[in-house]
């Protein structure tokens, strides 16, 4: 029989001394949810510490981040091999595996980064999903597992937290269980300053099961997590604890969040439960505790490998779970670009048409979408994945946008699926935490976005983008395409299902988009920028533009021909694949002649393609309520302006 | 007696002319909710449509925004006189007070921009804390009114909605009421595709006081109305309701959102409802019962008036609800300026000290922080506004930041306080959609934020902004300030007071920042930009930089000297101001010679004020954890690399 209680004391050393180590940290969450992680480890988790990245392990999240020394400590103590005694001496150093918040490296059992509160839980949320949408695809034989998040009271009050709570019980994920850390304590003081709500009747109002219980009392948390196990429903304990359970001096104080810790407190804290071991010492009867539970925790590992190995559609699983793509991928790339369609389309529903056409030729894509079905029209080939129902590939998230970004973010670091995540771009705005993760974490998220300008028309500026392009131009490791029509919206597609470590963001329009009239057999949008045909040899100007705007171009481009004024016209599908073309290919696309840029957008950013006394033509403020067509001409965003701009530059 | 089904008749036949005549529009809000409104106007609102702006008329927020011809007929026939049948014939058009959602006008009787869901019932929350606050300053002969928020199901689902629920009931916002409109239907279908929580029992484990019925039950809604008016919890009245009611083709279906109206739908509702009126025409008793219930409504008015006109606080009341400063204003900056530190301090706590002047010297300043009292110091000369206390000028919002942004943006448009938004800057993410509408509705919000950069340490590169700046300069109407010591700390603080129709950012440092060495004389930030003393006359190169990294400019210049280089540093804590300055003193600041750009985030942007060929010392890609001064070295940013650069640009 295992000694949890010395085996969650170990966890409280391991922090302290970390921490002490370290001159830093936060100790209230590793000392006061010790006994919870170690009952979880000893009797409940499912895991192969010697094979990190085995696609049937439980996924543990840390949604509140800054107690990382509690992941830290439990990895460690589970013989995660990269969490050394190391790696523990370097917390919160550069290089160290263990970095002041968890950041994503699987092969030590990190699952995902956390930070920003909230985020954590969101994403479990994504990885409750993906397993169940695996489970329905390869069987239980394959993909059985389940995701424990640890939380505390900040990731409740946070929206994000709300709604994964709330699509969470509706879509009755069992297989997700929320520990969380009731210690009444927040930086401020007593949670009692900005909350009051009785989170477990809000937990049970959302379909959840929920447990009330001391967080301490190891018998009740291991009958607990049984009873979660056994539950159809999300499970929510809420475990009463002491923060900072353990030192005396700050232990159910509001110090006890992360006041920095003396040596003294350490020993005031081995008095207090009779610790004796030195620093970063664990006690050869623990350490046994610690091997032996993993052995019980690795249980299944080698039943798994023969059912895996004898599996039909073991090389399918293979492929989800390793992220390549089917081999006759060039394929189905030449396809889409070739069936784009060479109408005047919106370029959503264009995207609609690729992720239809994925529906069969590259099945491990999840659609995720806030109850915008009709406008964005990329259900089509697909079929919702719902409480009853667990093979569908399309998930209604309902108005939960920031929720739907961090489901995204944890269903790429869950594995074996490819999301997708629909909404419309001013909603960006909600869900850029979430995107600022998947680009940090380089997980390859593609988010597809509608009504990308004023083009929305009426609805009005607060539905229409100005500067949300620019925002995410701004961020590392985002590509943003902007496509002109069916060829570089399937092109984009192709090159973001390509992707393994960068996200992308499509930003496509409600309003018909006219062809750049090309033909697909290569994909051009791979070198960021082009030039479109139907100019050759000198030019006198350079027309940069993106997505609709293209179309203006091209018009611009013939009304200065019929003034004998040679205009080339440049497609600006992605900026960042352009920055990474050579320097020979960038010179020769943007030419040396002066240059519009066209954007229905601020002009922001717009610097790095345009020289001083170049001209831009786009917004210089928020939109308008009126028709697209209106507001196009209202904002001076027409042919007629960029043919007037370039006669500027000419002096003519 | 008067008729309340007619009144709300009326506004269904306005609201399906209004679409039909515009060709497009959400029917399913206004056909669906208008009992629950006649009943509040005829029965409990109080306001007086001759005086919009009266400050302490009822406040009423559309928060399902699309459904904006609910309130638009709403204000039509209360006998607002900019919501004209005029209005109404070009809803949906440029220029129209009638836009597509609403947005502000406030002499139309339009509190607020709504729009993305969420929002609106987030900024209610501002509302009713603002008439919380200024009730117990200025006692309820002069500040006694409600905040009532008309609600759809997709603002409940959103993160944001469901912090404003918490928060408000945490608080005890008795004045604040929720109108719900549960028809089971949204854009994808039936709510049960996504949502299936118990909604009351959500808003009961909050504290809400909630009342489930028929929404179109007439004497319900009115029982209901003064039910929560008695009730010391803010109120929710969840009303089921049918979509579109009174269409016969379209009620209860999923169509009846907004699918289009056709002339035949009108004829089918004139039968269904016993309607014979013309189109926009109402008939006259119906007009004379709205005459009667907005006499009702402004009863009282007057005597409003006279209390007002023998209050003692009258000249103080007025100038916080004119939004004036106080007389001796000036004297106030002066002072902040003189009195700013000239030691090394992070600026976050130099914007405390100023926080701390202004609890006495601005007393309408309305803190909020999000759970950061300690680290953020912002509430020293203050204590706080709690359900017990409502004199307090500082509001613990809980770890809810988009509710805070929001409810900002609620207080602003309030009115009578200048609310003053605390976190970190790695939140601003969180809080952006809210920003983005006090950009658009011109509300002089000020958004607080500390642990601007790396600077943050080893909590790492979730909580290190390197692109957020720039984020924020791409937004139209935003001045994004990043002090460079306590006097530039002071300044922005100075100038953001002063705003009217803008709001800001101080982007504010954690670690010390060193005073760049001039007196506070002059507020120099208005001027955006401008050169440091320290340099005269010819320079050969440029060095322009923001925050934290004017000291290392500072210093780079004095290695250059040793050089014999002579190098300008030209401080610029504010872009947007910096761009309103008249060409020459822009040309005069930036000068002829070669530039460095230097901060501490990324490039995207900076090309404005740099040429090709000039040098950028900054980030190029997400933060990492360790101690601030070794991030710093790590990533470059140093003056040593700084004077590097330069000399590079020399051909030194």
């Amino acid at each position: 029989m295992t000694d949890i209680q010395s085996m969650a004391n170990a966890i409280r050393f391991l922090a302290i001394d970390t921490i002490l180590n370290a001159g830093e940290g936060h100790q209230g969450v590793p000392l006061g949810m010790a006994e919870i992680a170690a009952t979880l480890y000893a009797n409940h988790l499912k895991a192969a510490p010697a094979d990190p990245l085995w696609p049937d392990r439980d996924r543990v999240v840390l949604s509140n981040g800054h107690g990382s020394t509690l992941l830290y400590s439990l990895l460690h103590l589970a013989g995660y091999d990269a969490v050394s005694l190391d790696a523990l001496q370097t917390f919160r150093r550069l290089g160290s595996t263990c970095a002041g918040h968890p950041e994503i490296e699987q092969h030590a059992g990190i699952e995902i980064t956390t930070g920003l509160l909230g985020q954590g839980i969101a994403c479990a949320v994504g990885m409750a999903v993906a397993e169940a949408r695996l489970n329905a695809e390869f069987g239980g034989d394959l993909v059985d597992h389940r995701t424990w998040a640890f939380v505390g009271d900040g990731c409740l009050q946070e929206g994000v937290g709300q709604e994964a709570v709330s699509l969470a019980g509706h879509l009755r994920l069992g297989k997700l269980t929320f520990l969380s850390d009731d210690n009444h304590i927040t930086d401020d003081g007593d949670t009692m300053l900005s909350i009051s709500e009785d989170v477990p009747a809000r937990f049970r109002a959302a379909g959840w099961h929920v447990q009330e219980l001391d967080g301490h009392d190891i018998a009740a948390v291991d009958a607990a997590l049984a009873a979660a196990k056994d539950d159809p429903r999300p499970s929510l304990l809420a475990c009463r604890t002491t923060i900072a359970r353990g030192l005396p001096r700050l232990q159910g104080q509001r110090g006890g969040h992360s006041a920095p810790l003396k040596p003294q407190d350490r020993e005031e804290a081995c008095a207090e439960l009779g610790w004796s071991a030195g620093s970063f010492e664990v006690p050869e009867p623990v350490r046994a505790d610690w091997a032996q539970a993993m052995q019980r925790a690795a249980t299944d590992y080698g039943d798994w490998q023969s059912r895996h190995a004898a599996h039909d559609d073991r090389a399918e699983f293979d492929r989800w779970t390793s992220g390549a793509l089917p081999e006759d991928w060039a394929g189905t790339g030449s396809r889409l670009r070739a069936q784009a369609a060479l109408e005047p389309r919106a370029t959503i529903l264009s995207s609609g048409d690729v992720c239809d056409a994925l529906a069969e030729a590259l099945p491990e894509t999840l659609v995720l979408c806030a109850d915008l079905e009709a406008p964005t029209n990329h259900k089509r080939g697909r079929h919702a994945l719902t409480a009853q129902d667990r093979s569908g590939s399309y998930v209604h998230c309902g108005v939960r946008e920031h929720l739907m970004g961090a489901m995204t973010d944890g269903i790429a670091a869950h594995g074996g699926l490819r999301p997708v995540n629909v909404t419309y771009l001013a909603f960006a705005d909600y869900e850029r935490p979430a995107m600022r993760m998947a680009a940090l974490m380089e997980l390859p998220g593609l988010f597809v976005f509608s009504h990308d300008s004023i083009g929305v028309g009426s609805n009005g500026p607060t539905h229409q983008p100005v500067e949300i392009l620019a925002s995410y131009r701004a961020m590392p490791n985002f590509r943003v395409f902007r496509p002109a029509d069916a060829i570089e919206t399937a092109e984009a597609w192709e090159i973001s299902m390509e992707s393994r470590r960068t996200p992308a963001l499509l930003a496509l329009s409600k309003q018909d988009a006219l062809p750049v009239r090309r033909d697909g057999a290569e994909n051009l949008s791979r070198r960021g920028a082009y030039m479109l045909p139907g100019h050759e040899g000198a030019r006198d100007v350079t027309l940069l533009a993106t997505g609709t705007e293209v179309a203006l171009a091209v018009e611009a481009r013939a009304l200065l021909a019929e003034e004998g004024i040679r205009a080339a016209v440049v497609s600006m599908p992605c900026w960042e694949l352009f920055e990474e073309q050579d320097p020979a290919y960038r010179a020769e696309v943007l030419g040396t002649a002066p240059r519009v840029g066209v954007e229905a957008a601020m002009e922001f950013g717009w610097q790095r393609w345009l020289d001083r006394g170049d001209a831009f033509v786009g917004m210089t403020d928020f939109g308008a309520s009126d028709r697209t067509e209106v507001l196009y001409r209202h904002f001076g965003i027409t042919a007629e302006r960029i043919a007037e701009e370039a006669r500027g530059l000419l002096g003519r």
